[in-house]
């Protein structure tokens, strides 16, 4: 736990870029309110780390385990050509990945993608729930 | 190995991208030639898959192992504030992340990283080799 850290805090400027999803062993789902990327999804560390390498053998392979099985679950729940991973937090330094899924001819195909759109997708409370309850089903699926 | 792959072909495509700097138990590591982020490098999996969720645990495990190694040498060959990872391969589907470190104040600092960066900046050969050298001689620390 680290002071000042929105992941650590799951402060209100959390709240604001993202909405839970689920929690998995070592790690805590998010779906980016920007739906831009139908789809996309933060996966972060439950505990507080810098960078990824210095996490022990150990963990560092259980926290991917848990990002490859939402990459899969958010393949599998939106038929995304690619899934993109990116991990930046040059000032937010909290280990998380950034789960991005592309689709043939959708926004900023072939390339990377945009960390925040203009302007943003919204979506409905409906519309979240229900790829909110997508992305889950299939991460519990394994 | 899959045909038309620049990973897998190691392609004169490939080679105007980025040059050999070590292999890894998992990986080859590159140092990407525009050095726009000096240190930028890419760990691309030995062997041809789409996507990270498709590898087992243990090929998963054995490859971030690498790009934790990669990315730990980096950050002490160029002292950089942070280490960011991508993963995107839309059209280019081998799994490889761009390890990219940032520097306060550097390009970039604070966002993402671009693909590639316009002018492109080059190092002359004796400043390749050196920067390969420093990578490989701290992944070889481990």
């Amino acid at each position: 736990m680290q002071k000042g850290c929105m992941y650590c805090e799951e402060n209100e400027t959390l709240q604001g870029m993202m909405m839970p999803l689920t929690e998995l062993p070592m790690s805590k789902v998010y779906l980016f309110r920007d739906q831009t990327y139908y789809g996309r999804c933060v996966v972060a560390y439950k505990k507080h780390a810098d960078e990824l390498f210095e996490l022990s053998d150990e963990d560092r392979n259980a926290f991917m385990k848990d990002v490859a099985a939402v990459a899969g679950a958010i393949s599998r729940a939106t038929g995304a050509e690619k899934i993109n991973l990116g991990m930046y937090g040059d000032k937010v330094k909290h280990v998380h990945f950034h789960v991005v899924p592309k689709q043939i001819g959708g926004p900023g195909y072939g390339g990377t993608f945009e960390m925040s759109c203009n302007p943003p997708k919204h979506l409905s409370e409906k519309g979240y729930q229900e790829i909110i309850e997508k992305i889950k089903s299939f991460c519990m699926e394994g």
